[in-house]
């Protein structure tokens, strides 16, 4: 029988759908289809829906009924079609960390090599940033795109540094509203199908997936980490997307730098060859991974080594200049980034004694900078770009009293009062360096 | 702290609270009260409303959380002061079960025996019959009573036998049309709470709680219906609304009769003295429990015997027809309930062989009388009263070929086309009589 067929049939009975799911069966494909093309036109209520996500938040979804899912919700919209752009398409996406301005030097550095990146990114929500809120502090950057001019940008550049297209996978959009409303978005399913659905219309033909671990990601457990991980490989193979996944540790910010323009600079600094160690080792691993799946390299080490020569030759930083050029921005901030935007006012947290710092938490540190301003706690509200944390100790650094531990860069009086004694609590001291832990935890895929 | 003065502070953020019930942690008092007056007043969209009641199917509530949403409840709506009427209030509710006429019958031999029943009941929806259309059988009887004639009625027949009012707990309206609508019924505490809500709001002081186990009921576990029975005991008693269960079988359908008319005219049988064996006993073991409830007895065996008078005696019946006439009703009914409606045409189904019958499916034949138009599938459907089923044979009944096992009476022959072949197939025949199994199960509190 038509699985088409059968979905267009008589009126579908939600309730004893929601009722199987809730029970711990699984929805046949018409069904999954009909809920998607429901949820997408409003003909299924969204109290339904609501209910529906939170039985699938409990019971899950099984492989078959993942795949229907995803391919569902890829039918729901346009799908940018990328052939005429030679090579592999390989994006990079990031479960979202804090500090995590990867994809600022990464995409520019892997297009400088050869391989084309076309990168739809998000807003930040909740204690970790978005790229597009780090890219909009630079002066005249547009990160809405219409597909046309998507590609161009993609053609010329090598890489293209925009949002989500109202026409890409519109069912996403609204789902996720919905899951954001309701406390469902924490069920590895529906995060692994919102991700790879976009990437699959986005015209992407490998992913690799950054699944951060610890005190400042969204899946704090390594268990679920990996399980997210693993999900994501597989249901990517399914669409016909190559995935590779790194579980990477995210219990200390990433570099320096929190904040918009703050970790726009410091994105910059990497691909001048500086910035921190951290940032700029997990920016060649991760590049490393898009040269392998995008046929640029056959070993790991000679992927290393052209990312290093992009770095050396500057060609990374050409590439994100010529990038923020295509995308209507300032260019200058590029040799300049003191032209970012910047907030007024300085307030420095310094050691109450002499220790070596055992944690940096990034979990508070990043709801401490969306407070000030630098991310969102709902989506109608605005970031300041100015806005930010610059870390000057981080786990293992010895400190005397007195020293600096961060400089916070805040706009409103208020704003510094109530994040200020979490900022400081964020740092503890101890009397000896923890072990050092690596950064990439493990590879699926 | 005043939990008053909280659920007056800052707007909930619900999505949080959501996210604490799915993870399975508890909600505060303050909550649980802006929760259910949020969804009274429309200020919580019915998205999260209904992921949160998903939540709860899955968590489910503890003792403190369940008190505290049934008396939000209650507090969503009028109360009834019945304190005006002598004697203690009881009323009696059955979780549903096919053929079950009893309130019919028992409320009128309870007030009889001097004890007021303010009896308010539902329409059927599903497989279970309602004693709302039951009721409508009757030309010109009239349910839905303003709070003072509701009063009036009660203090001059000793009992009520009216709708629910829309003004009395409407928390549980909007909650049960939610419900209904995202599968989110089967929930114990969810189920408690809609129940004993609205009979503390209809002012009675103590009920008998009839909770169905088997083929043919709501809960069909021993296990989940024994569950339901304790959490009413406990709830009732928090609540200041004495509660006693009985668990008691649903596995073949109660009495001979299915249908709305059909069943009328089996409680007045009842009534009158006459009437099956099965509806009789449950009859007086229901009411017997109501008596003592009710302080009109010491002893189980002196209440059985007040019912029997009053059954022998006709004052039972007689208030049954005081009762009709009181809700607008046509009483000649009760002396001659040949003057119901009756559907036009009749169908027999019998035995393919002899032997005796093992198995009288209840929900198998609730569902059939359901399509034939007794009952409701959609809130929105119109019931028939005159169709409806006439049993020949029950459990333990043994049948020669080609005996009548059931007469159908219906009005449209598709319909009866739909339901033939279930019907049928709802007599299992066997060679030996199964063991009469007990009507009672349990009592509980």
């Amino acid at each position: 029988m038509s699985m088409r067929r059968r979905a267009m049939g008589p009126p579908l009975p939600v309730p004893t759908l929601i009722a199987r799911k809730r029970d711990g069966g699984a929805l046949t494909d018409a069904e999954i289809r009909a809920v998607i093309a429901g949820a997408t036109n409003g003909t299924i209520p969204e109290y339904q829906i609501a209910a529906l996500l939170m039985a699938i938040v409990w019971r899950g979804l099984d492989a078959r009924e993942l795949v229907t899912w995803a391919e569902a919700m890829i039918a729901s919209g346009d799908r940018l079609d990328l052939s005429s752009i030679r090579g592999r398409k390989v994006d990079k996406h990031s479960t979202g960390g804090v500090g995590d301005k990867i994809s600022l030097c990464l995409a520019p550095l892997v297009a400088a090599c050869g391989v084309p990146v076309p990168m739809m990114s998000g807003r930040g929500l909740g204690h970790t940033g978005g790229t597009l809120d780090k890219l909009e502090a630079i002066p005249g950057f547009r990160t809405a795109l219409p597909p046309a001019r998507f590609k161009r940008v993609l053609e010329r550049a090598g890489l293209v540094l925009a949002g989500q297209s109202a026409r890409l996978v519109p069912a996403d959009r609204l789902l996720y509203a919905l899951r954001d409303a309701t406390a469902t978005v924490e069920s590895i399913p529906l995060i692994a199908s919102s991700i790879l659905s976009k990437k699959v219309a986005e015209g992407a033909d490998a992913l690799v997936m950054d699944v951060k671990v610890g005190r400042g990601a969204f899946l704090p457990s390594r268990a679920r980490a990996r399980e997210l991980a693993r999900t994501l490989v597989t249901l990517g193979r399914r669409l016909g997307l190559e995935v590779r996944a790194l579980l990477t540790a995210m219990d200390e910010p990433l570099g320096l730098e929190i904040g918009n323009a703050n970790e726009l600079a410091e994105a910059i600094a990497v691909l001048r060859g500086e910035g921190p160690a951290d940032v700029r080792a997990l920016t060649l691993r991760l590049g490393a991974e898009m040269l392998l799946l995008g046929r640029a390299a056959t070993t790991r080490a000679e992927a290393t080594t052209r990312l290093e020569g992009a770095l050396a030759s500057g060609d990374g930083l050409e590439r994100l200049a010529l990038c923020v050029r295509l995308h209507g921005g300032d260019a200058r901030v590029i040799d300049d980034p003191t032209r970012l935007p910047r907030a007024p006012r300085v307030h420095v947290v310094r050691a109450p004694r002499a220790g070596v710092v055992t944690v940096v938490d990034a979990g508070a540190l990043g709801r401490a900078a969306t407070l000030l301003g630098a991310g969102r706690l709902r989506k109608e509200d605005r970031v300041d770009p100015g806005v930010g944390l610059t870390l000057h100790a981080k786990q293992g650094t010895r400190v005397g009293r007195g020293d600096a531990l961060c400089t916070v860069r805040y706009a409103e009086a208020a704003r510094l009062g109530a994040t200020r004694a979490a900022i400081a609590g964020a740092f503890q001291l101890g009397a000896r360096a923890p072990a050092a832990a690596p950064l990439v935890l493990e590879t699926i895929g």
